[in-house]
Order: structure tokens, then sequence, then C-alpha cells
């Protein structure tokens, strides 16, 4: 897109939810990485926090309420203010010819919307950016977990994952931080652990996801890893199991990540594959017993992958374990999104995607099991 | 066995390593529950700590060090010392008469060492009884994923599973217990994380299991986890594979188990199973989010499952999700060493196992996957 406003600022980009845990991060990464928007930035929040100010960039930005007519100078909204707001005001930012790139749930499995991961599926992106539209940024175990076997599922076409998540408390925002950091000072004075984020405490603790459980067993947690990596991959045949579990832990999410692949990919391909792959980093170091962890994970843009190693219970090469970390507010979510943002004001074609040029696998003609 | 030496005291009990985390835990038990051996304990640890008291049982004892002809009026004696001293006295205790019990895995894969978990293969104590001899507790990982998947595996029969941990940094020793809560003190006063046990901080942290990585890629927790099943189920075609993990919980290691059967096994049949089985409680109240964690099952005796749910990834029926939590000083060590002590002196023979008489499946003729 160009700046269909026509004036000389650049590309106005809007974090909606700019106080929250994902619109906080947004701002440090604009803040710190040189981006399309650097001299047009507008902040929007509850009327709470509105008139509040935030130096970005060097200057002082005085925090929005959103309202009738906010997005009128708007090119692209993040928004990052849950599912309630994103319903109220999506639709409305689109009809004020601003792209929306949303970070909640509330549009990811809509047939129309796009479910972006930049490095896995940006091509899909070609498609819509001649107008303003609502893309969707995944939720963040999805994007930490595809961002690295994507590149497999490419080479030997991933047929069955196996995900176990130890997820960070931030993915229940901000205040869920300071619940835990607060636990943590509860513990030191001898006071009983205060919580009223969690139904319980969480310092030296840890629980099944803390989303609502379907009828199928599974929380809803679980059923957007298996749901949101069939729409970005476009292909419902991958089967997948997934047990979501929170630890107490700030803003890194891991997880054991158990592959089952269609054609054979040994544990020194696939280490090879990775050291290559856009966005991670591989920790590997068997002797040393370094690995990906949350306390190196933390504020970086890269997800980190080891313990990548052949699975015994499989078939020689036809499986992999991996253990996975990322920072669940960097591209877990905040910087999913404003790159999403770059390619849209970059006006980017993407072949394939970004950096990796290979297609996804198509899906296959016939699978023993069938979408879900 | 009888007591041998004839005396009117009843059996007598040592605990090897009394000072340490699962002997502190072996003399609580022995303080909350009626044994065989109320008033006839032995408390032996390092030089350094003997001399010390403690009470038990109403009783002052004086803690011992091992020395030549400690275990002299001793009938059985529960290691929890560690490889080193285990290796060293073991041998030294049974040439005098006595039955060990090790917690340590310095006997653990020796063909002629029963590897016992009471409710699983308890009559393979039948066969050991009438000699005093080395009998291994198996790994508290191991010891938590069997109690619950065994009543599985008498039903279905299973043929892989695929585990991640969630441990608790007990399995460390007390000493990783206190450098866990002292980091939180450290947080809660501003100060930098001490450590020294581990290689990290875990407060708010996760990491790969801290113990070496073989060739194969997997640590010894792994490896462990999957050698003694085999032993314990006397089987070495079933296929597991493993992720150990330590996360910042004191004293409960919870399991993300995924299981595929031979023959099919549904969640409602499952969970009945479960609800009758051995020293496991059922706790899986999907409509109030309520499932094992570590703060409900610190200190107690059973091992807890709940999230019990059909895996969506295998053929309807052939496939299930558990989550498991237990105590590892407990049941994961202490408790079951004084399970099987309290068996041997009180002569039980079992058949089956102790309360669910059901056999293991004998191994298959032929397997797709070999034993490894």
């Amino acid at each position: 897109m160009m700046h269909r406003r026509e004036n000389s600022r650049g590309t106005s980009l809007a974090i909606v939810g700019c106080t929250g845990a994902v619109g906080q991060e947004c701002c440090s990464i604009l803040e710190s990485r040189a981006t399309s928007f650097d001299s047009n930035i507008t902040l929007f929040a509850s009327p709470r926090s509105a008139g509040q100010q935030r130096t970005l960039g060097g200057k002082t930005l005085t925090i929005r309420p959103l309202e009738r007519g906010c997005f009128d100078d708007i090119d692209i909204a993040i928004f990052a203010a849950g599912s309630a707001i994103s319903r109220e005001w999506a639709a409305i930012a689109v009809d004020a010819d601003t792209y929306v790139i949303d970070n909640s749930s509330a549009f990811r499995m809509h047939a129309e919307v796009p479910l972006i991961v930049p490095e896995v599926n940006g091509d899909t992106l070609n498609n819509v950016r001649e107008r303003p539209c609502i893309i969707a940024n995944p939720n963040c175990s999805t994007i930490i977990a595809l961002l690295v076997v994507t590149p497999l599922h490419r080479v030997a076409r991933i047929t069955r994952m196996v995900i176990s998540t130890y997820q960070a408390v931030s993915g229940a925002g901000a205040a869920a931080m300071h619940e835990l950091e607060a636990q943590a000072r509860d513990y030191a004075a001898g006071r009983a652990l205060s919580h009223n984020i969690f139904p319980q405490p969480i310092l030296f603790n840890l629980f099944s996801h803390n989303s609502s459980i379907g009828p199928d067993g599974c929380n809803e947690e679980e059923r957007k890893l298996s749901n949101e990596t069939h729409k970005i991959w476009n292909d419902g045949t991958i089967a997948i199991t997934a047990t979501c579990v929170r630890v107490p832990v700030l803003r890194c999410h891991a997880e054991a990540i158990n592959l089952s692949f269609a054609s054979p990919l040994d544990e020194t391909r696939a280490r090879d594959i990775l050291a290559g792959a856009a966005g991670v980093s591989v920790i590997d170091d068997r002797e040393n017993n370094q690995f990906p962890e949350p306390r190196l994970a933390t504020g970086q843009d890269d997800i980190f992958v080891g313990r990548i190693r052949n699975d015994p219970s499989q078939p020689p090469g036809m499986g992999l374990n991996l253990f996975v970390c990322g920072d669940q507010l960097r591209k877990g979510a905040a910087l999913n999104a404003i790159q999403i943002a770059e390619m849209i004001a970059e006006k980017r074609v993407v072949s394939g995607c970004d950096q990796n040029r290979e297609r996804l696998p198509d899906p296959p003609i016939a699978s023993r099991h069938a979408a879900r």
C-alpha cells in the first residue's frame, strides 16, 4: 500500500491497547527497530489510560481513546486489546480504510481472514494487500511452534505432532506477570500468596492452561494450536494433539514437540535446516547441556530450538523430538504483528515465504487421518 | 522375612541418608503412618551429621555414621544417600543379612536386582524374599508415570508413550529446593539470583533436565524412563520417547503423557479404570478447570491424574492423553521404598500386583519396534 492520505508523514501505524503487555512490547520493538513507521505512530488505549503520555522515538505521544473517526488518519492498526475490542472496532477501522492486524482470537478462524506468520505463509498477504482488511496474528504457541517446524515440514512433510507446552503467564496479560512477581514477594515475606488473575497461585506451581474445556476434553489453547496450524499450512490432514500447561515463567513459552514425518528426516539434516531457518536460532550443545530456556529467550526476536534428536519410538528417520522456546510477547505476539505491518507498508510481494522460498507441501490426496 | 535376630523389637529398619530430601521424607512417612517398624528405626547419615539427634515416633534417635558392623542389627535398610554410597555400602549390608532398598540408580538396571513399584510389579518380590538382597526403587518420573498408565496397559496394552515432564527441583535434593526458595527471596530483595546447584537460575525459568546427554541425544532421566519401564513391565517392545524438563516447582513432578494402544480404550473407560486404581486419584473436572497440579499433590501419597481425553491425532479409541502429577519425594521416592520395606517385613505374598490382580500383558511375539 502507499500512503493513501497522500501526506508526507510516511505510513501511519496505530497500536490499539498500547498499555497492555503486547501493546507495550509493540512500542518497545518500534523504539528499537528501524521501521516504516518511525515518525507516524498513534497510541490508543481505554478511556482510563487516555490522556497519559508515552515517549516513543524521541517524541512524546498522548494516548488517545477509541472514538468515532479515530482511524481516519491511520493506515495500519495493530489491535492488542482483547477480543471484545477487536469485535467492536476492527470493522470500523477497515471501513475507515485502515488495515487491521488483530492479535486477538476474534477473527483467526474466519475463512476470509488471513492468519499470518510471515516466515511461514507471508505469501498469503499477496492476495489481500490491495485493499484494507483484517489480518489475524496467530496464537503465541502456534507462532512459536510453526516457526521451527515449518522448515522441517517443507522438507519431510509432518504427518503428526504431539506437543506439550510450558507457557508463561504473560499470555494472560501484564496483570498476570505482576501477579507472579507479587507472589515471589509474598513468599519472601512469609505471606500467603495473593492471586486474582489465575484461580490458584502459580509461584512454585503449574496447571493445565486456564482456558475453557470443550466437549472433546481439549482446552481452547490446544484447539488453537491445532486449528490455526491447519489454516496456516492450508492442510487439515495434519494430526495434532497438544497438552497446554501454564508454568511460573514470566514471558517465554517453551514447547516439547514430537514429530512424525511422511518421508525420512534425521537429526543431522534437521539441525542443518533449522540452522538456516529465518527467525530461528539453534542452541543444541549436548556436551555442556545448553539448550533453549526462557532466561535466554527473553526479549529476543528469534525462536530458539534445541534437544534436536531422533525419536527412538518411531522407525529410524521417521520421527524427531525438539524443545523450543520463544518470547511470547515478542515473536509470539508483538513482533509478528509488526512484521506483518511492515510487509503491508512496504508493499512487499512475497514468494513462498519471506526468506525461504520453498513452498509448503500440498495436503495428501488421501490421508489416513481426516481433517478435524 | 521374620526377624532373623530373634529379638523382640519387631523388624528393624534403617534409613541411610536420613538428612537428605528423601531420607527426611522417609522419616516423615514413618512418623505419620502405622508401619511394621514403629519402635525399631536406625538413622544413618554422613559423619558430618552423625551425633545429631532426631525425634521419631516420640523417641529421640541419634544419627549414626556408616561404619564396620553398622548393619548387624538391621533387617531392612533404605538407602537414600546417592549412588556412590549405595555402590560402597549396599553389598556390605546384604553381607550382613540386611535387605537393601536402594533409591539410587546404581543397581536399577542390574539383571538380578528387582526394580519394584508395588502396585505394578510387587509380585516380583515373591521371588526374592527368601534371602536378603538389593531391591531397587525406580526413578521418580518412572514411578509416577507407571502408577497411572499400568492399569491402562493391563487392559489395552500400550504400544507407544510420548512423555513430557515438568520436574520439580526436589529431584536434585534438598539443596536444590533451598536454592529455588532462596532465589524467590533474592528476587523480592532486588538481588541477582544466587545459584550453585543448577548451572543457571530456575526461578521464573525452566530448562532441559540437568543430567548428561548420551550419544543418542537423550539425557539420563529420559533413558531411565524408557529402560526402567521396559524392566518393570518386563517388556522391551514398548516404544517410549520422553523430554524431561526441570521447572521452578519445589517437590511435585507433572507429566503430559500421550498413549497409543494395541486395542481400543476410550476416555470414559480409562477414567473408570483409573478411578479404581491403587494409589491413583482422579482430578478431572472439565467444567471448573480443576486438574492435577503440584499445589494439590504436595505431601500426598497418591498420584493424581486428569485431562483424561481421547487423542484426536490417532484413530478413534487408539490413543489417549493424560496429565499426571505426584509428589516426587513421597510416592516418587520415599513412600515407594517404605511400601517395599513393609511388603518384605510382612512377608506378603503378592499375586499379580498388590491391589489389582490382573497380570501385566505379555510382550508381543513379534513387534514392529524392537526393544531398545
